[in-house]
């Protein structure tokens, strides 16, 4: 059995003595340990993983845990079981590339999740749900649908268990409703390397300044626009040649990319959301 | 005997041919030819190298392209020396990074310029140039003294006859007037991957944004901060375990490597300027 | 009408002058050219591509462009009509990622070929062929049965005419009567960054020897094994806390947009091969 | 006062809780801690940074560590003061770009060592030790005097008690005799991506192969050429247009960096050797 102890809490002298003294009690090996200290914000986060040969009561360690370490250290702190596939919903409007990449990954067990549905404002992708054997909701959005629209997701989310919602490429904006029953875990992919081209058209708008590098973003959703915690980016080069077209065409890549390693990092449980950034555990 | 010339005019059919054609009229052999066409605003940008075996009167050669070619394609043209070494001034401040690599370069001829002269409003590098035996002025700037300095500036570079100005890490604002004698001819470093981060203290709001790449970005000086026309753009990975401090560190590295080659290009006559955008040839 | 021209012949003067002036003179528009001498060995090569607003026999104009310019300049020449679509057959063995990614772009028409067919030695990946309803070939290669695999691999490839083949994780050796048939035609992806790690197991060869940077190389085949000419490489970086399962999945990444950016190019006709090397055009 | 710990030891149960139990109980207060496993060979890793508001003895809590943890857990230990700027020797040749690029890095307080002397087998570079005011010793070698050489280096080493060296393109095989005096204290850098291209002119055995990538390497040195462990690589892209020379030119700003940043891991203690592979914290 593998637990995976996820902590942040005021920096203080004794937090890792303390936490690997209570695994050993509870007879758990420490397998995995990265700790880091945000010195601005004096906040302490570690990520922790250990083994245990013998079945431990999960609900019997969390309350120890809380009891014997969280009040004292004032930790927020989560506990995982290792053996958990979380249940990911995908969003998507149009495009079709983040979409395959995520499927063809699930589909050979590089991602270990399932999903219980895609959901859509349009009916263009529901031939890849197919494809891929997932159930498919068409739920169209309008600016006289929206609450609507709203109710009826987040019924589907609440009747699926799920865990986390990724956007991918759903080009519409997601509501404070769903953001508050799914904070940090909604996650965005924008197509520039934010905090540059905020917003709509972002390849335009770089194609425009003359960079020289275009960017992807991949960010825990929070109710200002495209300014949520950073998991991941990546960005690559292009130069005067390329056009608008071939902007979109090289960005495709980074998005998939930088997208399915965010949503990898999320499932591995190796982030943490503190003060609108992110800690990314190795 | 070496030229390269530069051209850039209304997109037409047989421009290339035509240019072709009249370098070997000259006896001249192409050995280098890159074009582009910016299809947005229909404008035809063309490098061309050319070596002659006799030797060529560069005025006459200049006087010919003007009159068989220019003028019927309504070209801009540029048309240079390629044994010339233009004369590079460099003004700093306090950092010595960027002077360091630049001077570097210059020493073992990887940079093929002339340095007349070092100018800083601090005399605190004056012991590097002095370690190159290169002049150094002094030229102080406060807000009571800005006028008096920029002419003081606009007479050496006259005085030395200045080719080409490097801001490395100047850290002040540089005066329209320098602007207007040295238009697409004053590269600056940007600490950051612009146009994120327009402005003082990039590193800081970096971190803030917690961002997982910064970067730094060469580019041509033009009256609006931070705004001109992009020449190089060079990126690094961060994460949060990286301070204010780590980013700075590496972001030295950064703004070495991306201002050298700015400079290389430059020097080489790689680059072109039109609508605020640059075309780098290969 | 759209035209592209891949030359290559040894370097002389007038080459560009002529080709642009024969394309005027059949009343085309170059909108691209770009031209390379390989010095050390005298090789010209150049990439034009031409518009027409008549339609042009294209049999006239190879034939024309034969006789008035080839001759003379001992050009090898390709001239492909723009809008044809070639015919590309995949190679898989039992890894999905560079199948499924292939086939996505196809899917979405980022990738401009039909594909007759999916060969493969083994059932694994039928499942995907049949999910894009693509033909799928199961053809064993065992020992005994390698010469009569063969056969039946080229006589596939010759009833469906196909252009070029992508070994997208065949994982087998290609025969040399294969290669023959379709020279720099065949491209492969190597999941190392080679020259280093030639041959089977190169992550395991990586993780062995400590590096901290893993690649992958996509190469037209030739008779030997990993040493055909390079057309694209990428990499990522690595460290010690990444096992071997890691560098797989972390190759996996490389392998898809390598391979792909490989086929794009290929597909594009913007790779010339000459010496065992590769000319790629931008 | 900081202390820096660096631990390997046979993987087993207890060992982060017991050592920082130690260092809470010689009122030591752990701000960094960083572990890996190796699981191949079942080898822990630790690196852990500890501040101590007293001044403790350095002697005494290396004896405690030896007697109460060290011998329990089979431990290879190093303990470093945090204060301490170990004493670097540059050896050199006929190349000043790494050279300069250190010197301006010692120069600026960008590299916390100091640097004794540089010494070289040719008199090139003996300005640049005058420019920076560093001893230069010239320690000509040929096939003849090859022994009188090393011994001549092993004295000035051991004269200026010198803790580690670099080889900054020094291009001469350094003799078993250094190495055993230094292991795992010579940091050479070699310019290419290994282990492609050992030995020496990789940058023409790269252009000869037609790779589109080039890289260089930073590595402890060891008996066998060009084989030690990796400390850090990088790589930077290049095309068909490029030249031998221009590999060069690329691959010097490659060295530059590479070289800089491993011996930046090297000064920080960062880095550890098992198997011949490195082990870098973070």
């Amino acid at each position: 059995m593998k637990l995976t102890i996820l902590i942040h809490c005021p920096d203080q002298s004794g937090i890792i003595r303390s936490v690997t003294t209570f695994v050993h009690q509870q007879e758990g090996n420490v397998v995995y340990l990265d700790q880091h200290v945000d010195k601005q914000v004096g906040v302490f986060f570690m990520r922790l993983e250990s083994e245990f040969e013998k079945k431990v009561s999960l609900e019997a360690f969390k309350k120890g845990f809380e009891q014997e370490l969280a009040q004292q250290f004032q930790m927020e702190w989560d506990i995982y079981l290792g053996a958990y596939r979380p249940k990911m919903a995908i969003f998507v409007s149009k495009y079709n590339h983040c979409l395959y990449d995520l499927l063809s990954r699930y589909n050979s067990e590089e991602l270990s999740v399932d999903i219980p549905f895609i959901l859509s404002n349009h009916r263009d992708l529901e031939y890849v749900a197919e494809q891929f054997q997932i159930p498919f909701y068409h739920v169209p959005v309008t600016k006289d649908t929206r609450e609507e629209a709203e109710e009826k997701q987040l019924e589907l989310l609440k009747k699926h268990e799920v865990d986390f919602i990724v956007l991918a490429r759903y080009m519409q904006i997601v509501s404070p409703k769903l953001i508050d029953v799914y904070p940090q875990k909604i996650i965005n992919i924008h197509h520039s390397f934010l905090p540059a081209f905020v917003g709509a058209k972002p390849y335009h708008a770089a194609f425009e300044r003359g960079v020289k590098i275009i960017g992807a973003t991949s960010h825990y959703v929070t109710s200002e626009l495209d300014a949520g915690p950073i998991i991941e980016q990546d960005v690559t080069a292009v130069s005067h040649s390329h056009s608008i077209k071939d902007f979109i065409a090289k960005g495709r890549d980074l998005e998939r990319i930088v997208l399915s390693r965010a949503v990898q990092l999320h499932v591995a449980r190796k982030t943490m959301v503190y003060n609108n950034k992110t800690v990314i555990f190795s």
